[in-house]
């Protein structure tokens, strides 16, 4: 059986990080399923989903790590093709990806209990954000 | 219901990026499934899958930041055991991971305008791939 | 059809790299199951999993580029909040992820004969880790 969501929130650029996992949740206890698989996908290529300790701290360390790695300030190729400010987040996204996939059974996630599904936003502007969250399972 | 596809592909060494979005559609129109997820997973462990806005400045600055991340002439421990030259490409591709998942409802990706399925090769060499597109849904 | 098994393994602290295919490939022998994805999930959100050529040489360079991302003995937000000595081990593993799903047809995982299922561990202390191997198909 398969059922999808779409989720609709607001970010409010590069850095803002949205703790979904209640979302995620609740799709789940709302379809009836007991075992299978959630994935969580978010659309469009400026922005990533992964696990994480949902804590200040914790995400602000993951920032400073791709601020370092791409920083928004550098100069980008994708600026001369478009006139965008934006590189920095194309690139973050593709190497940290668009969705995750998380196994769940006794109709229940199986997320430590530290461990939440975080959306992170690398745009350099707010940006409403679809994000699919599509069971699949018994 | 699943449907597994292996679609064969060549690449150019290093950096060279596929965009395998219409293949993966493709696939999708001939299973008839209407909802689900398609899994995009590549054999071997030098190149990766991702997604991207499929524009060659985008993926010139993700080929940058790899470079960066490990570049092609660091010394490798890799290389010590098999004489090759490839290190680079290993680490490139575990950081990035072999496959990714997206979601289709009502018959269509959930994908993004601007978001794109790639195949990027970390190889040293021109190889011929081997991509598995698995589908499974109703 | 969804079968789930939990996965008890030791891990010996940062670094430590442990080779989970023969357990992937052994719990599809199991399943009887032909066709499908099988989702490798680690439970916690300080290690994560992907592939790799799995050999000694490969596997100390990925640690090392780890190791030069995100230095051990770095100073980390996270630290401030618990008195944790592992920020490090946090911002790896939301970047490499903590799951990777891979498919199978024939009864058998579509694996490359040199590319492994591997669970990397960035937790700074031994670490009981719970892994979730997941089986979905016909």
């Amino acid at each position: 059986m398969v059922v999808t969501l779409r989720v609709r929130l607001k970010t409010r650029g590069q850095g803002d990080a949205v703790d979904v996992t209640d979302r995620v949740r609740a799709a789940l206890d709302d379809s009836g399923l007991t075992a299978g698989i959630v994935t969580i996908f978010v659309v469009g290529s400026t922005a990533g989903i992964t696990t994480i300790e949902f804590e200040p701290g914790a995400v602000a360390d993951l920032n400073a790590l791709f601020d370092d790695l791409a920083p928004r300030s550098a100069e980008y190729r994708h600026h001369l093709r478009w006139g965008d400010d934006n590189g920095s987040s194309h690139v973050r996204a593709a190497l940290l990806g668009p969705s995750i996939t998380v196994p769940f059974a006794d109709a229940s996630l199986t997320l430590g209990t530290w461990q939440q599904i975080m959306l992170l936003e690398f745009d350099t502007r707010a940006r409403e954000r679809e994000m699919i969250v599509q069971i699949l399972g018994d």
